[in-house]
């Protein structure tokens, strides 16, 4: 069974000519015949819509008809695929359905759009017998979609941990490396053009979240919830805390958890204390990472580049060969979106926050009086919260209190919530307990 | 269009039940529903082959029909794929091409068998319209073939450099970890069943020279060529040298390196000093990890267990289930048995050592003389060899020699070569100057 040469190239639409849209049309032409020695037959972009024509792009535009028309791409009947590269969840999701509609395949790195309407976009992609690839939403060009989707389809996973959002990396990496704060380095991102001009998407876990949603479906078979996902920003993080961490044998990082408990699924954004001699707590500056323990295979981790053009292009391509070869294949033999056979997915609760269990590290300031670490512990003792590890300081001169560091074991959310509040109402400790939540990753 | 679910389960055919066939019908069987889940049908083995009958399994052999004739399994005309287990590359290699000449897909764990008769084996494959799956074959459950065939299908790769043999780095990890000799910890390995009596196969890089090959070709498009790596084993690294690369900031690991030059291919495999601050450095213990470096996507790393009966058995389900999907797809939209169409592989030519390029890590003695180190770096300097890094210690109380460490800019292999016999001449030097490379890996 010779394999014939006469395929003809497979011809791309593509929406949007901002970075990542450059970068995708860079890689296609600069590797052209290297994709084309592996996928079979050339991928070629033959058509592209941006909204504003006069922009000069970052790219070689030659041999592609231009418009500022998304839907001429899409009706372009010599369309086979369609890259939405628009971004957002307005003009983006009306252009995946209208091209879905027409039933033309589509690729896209649209994290919100998977997160928000990847629902209601996966089945009428089924309905209609095509594929929404979406390998680049998340972890740039990391290939953990199709990882944890194909690679671990033997296994029961039991939890993922995430760093998938690199400004927020970043930013954590500097305060440590250099002991800077987080405003100081939130500065220097955004002027490196790592974090936008309004940050809230990256430092509040907003972006993280939307990944964290999009991998707990794949990882668990479940449908995607974002509304579901607690969240918590790096806002908060204090130089102190990060340095503390450190005494302890601990690095924070901004990490997306998924967790298949008994009763349900965790799913949480938060600042997290890992233990410096993981792997995952060395991936720093803009980097990401995703950890995924599953019960044959063990630990397994995906590391990479988390954002860029290239990167983010790299994903992309790597979608459309796959996109490619599943062209003329029975639409039931293709990979399902969310990894499982969208009637064997399982509508298994998200549980609340107060129901995780987790361990903490908590930072609080006492008043310099004997017996005020012994009020705290017994305070722990009556939550049933046992103590790991104790930091405590002579106060610094003049001063009239102190700082006190506990690390916890493992425990119910809801008896930590208790626990803080019954500390914070001591005459003797501050009003405000920090607690940042610590995950062994084992 | 909704899927039906009458599709019937695909049946198995399993030649071994040691650890790793065990492994298999362990999660198989465990995982089955999980699996369904997936890939829309049952996976079962009905039929395995055993050398010993009598022998206890660590796994329930219950529905499957057991045999000593592994030609029993491939000849039954119900089996739609054959997984060999057997290992080695006789009875293994008849039995692989037994399969394919019989139409049945065949899954593979056999990183000897593929890097030796790879060539021939895919080529037989093609003319059948079957695949011979081999995820299993690198890294054990680790998607590094999956990741480089699949996933960097849009770039051009410039080279990879992994940790892909458990039993040496563990070995090595051990050393730096506690101090200890090569001996010595080879012994608790070989005590601990991560080593095997004859540990030729691992210490000496043999293994890891089978597992690079394979890499290489799905990284270059290049047929497979294990006669071509250069193979050094770790058995000479010694304690000192693990301690004097910790005090210059490097890690001693063993790496399987491939990578593009101009003229042809590096293919080799060595201890390597890398920056202790690369992630792959961090790799410790029986892990594995692959770093590839790509144009469009930058560095990615892919880590976890690299051998073990379960971790093994997930990426041999998982190709099962790629397998499965494939079972009735056109040949020709397949994904290539080494990432390239067949008729696109390009015989770049690897490179003989000597025109390898690398920095060097020098360690040798000198007798106590003023005026010794300016002849070494003299003879360094003749042959166009800068020096990054010196260490050079006070000769030990009543000692006549001392230590000196060199590190070195990258540099020709045969300039390096050259240089060393010259220094080895020296009447102030000792007559053996160990030398090991490094990689910046960035």
């Amino acid at each position: 069974m010779e394999r014939e040469r006469t395929l003809e190239a497979v011809k791309i639409g593509l929406l949007g000519l901002g970075t990542v849209g450059s970068g995708v049309v860079r890689v296609l032409s600069r590797n052209n015949e290297e994709i084309a020695r592996r996928a079979g037959r050339a991928i070629n972009i033959v058509r592209a819509a941006t909204r504003d024509l006069s922009v000069r792009r970052d790219c070689d535009l030659g041999g592609i008809a231009l418009t500022d028309r998304a839907q001429d791409v899409i009706d372009d009947p010599e369309i086979d695929i369609v890259v939405e590269l628009i971004g957002g969840t307005g003009i983006a999701r009306e252009m995946v359905i209208r091209a879905i509609d027409q039933s033309k395949h589509v690729v896209t790195a649209n994290k919100a759009l998977i997160a928000l309407h990847g629902n209601e976009i996966f089945a009428r992609a089924s309905e209609r017998g095509v594929t929404v690839a979406f390998e680049a939403a998340v972890g740039g060009g990391i290939p953990v979609i199709k990882a944890i989707r194909e690679a671990l389809a033997g296994n029961r996973i039991e939890w993922l941990a995430g760093i998938i959002n690199g400004t927020g990396n970043f930013i954590l990496s500097e305060m440590r490396d250099k002991g800077r704060d987080f405003e100081d380095v939130l500065s220097e991102a955004q002027s490196l053009g790592y974090a936008e001009a309004d940050p809230t998407f990256d430092v509040e876990g907003i972006d993280a979240a939307h990944k964290l949603t999009i991998l707990a479906s794949i990882a668990f078979g479940i449908p995607l919830q974002f509304d579901k996902v607690y969240t918590e920003g790096i806002t908060r993080i204090t130089r102190e805390d990060v340095q503390y961490a450190a005494e302890l044998g601990y690095r924070i990082k901004h990490l997306g958890i998924a967790r298949r408990r008994e009763h349900g699924i965790e799913l949480r954004v938060h600042p997290t204390l890992i233990p410096h001699r993981r792997l995952i707590a060395n991936v720093d500056g803009v980097m990401n990472a995703v950890l995924v323990r599953a019960d044959a295979v063990g630990p397994t981790l995906y590391y990479g580049p988390g954002a860029g053009a290239e990167p983010t292009a790299s994903a992309v391509v790597a979608d459309l060969v796959d996109v490619t070869r599943a062209l003329t294949v029975d639409p039931n033999n293709r990979v399902p979106h969310l990894a499982f056979q969208p009637d064997a997915l399982i509508d298994v609760p998200v549980l609340d926050i107060g129901e995780a269990v987790t361990a903490y590290y908590l930072h609080l300031r006492v008043q310099d009086k004997p017996g005020v670490l012994a009020e705290i512990t017994r305070i722990l003792g009556d939550s049933s919260i046992s103590i790991e590890a104790v930091l405590q300081r002579p106060p610094e001169e003049d001063a009239s209190d102190a700082a006190i560091v506990i690390v916890t074991a493992p425990i119910r959310e809801s008896n930590m919530d208790e626990a803080i509040r019954r500390i914070q109402d001591l005459e003797t400790t501050s009003e405000h307990v920090t607690r940042i939540r610590l995950e062994n990753l084992k």
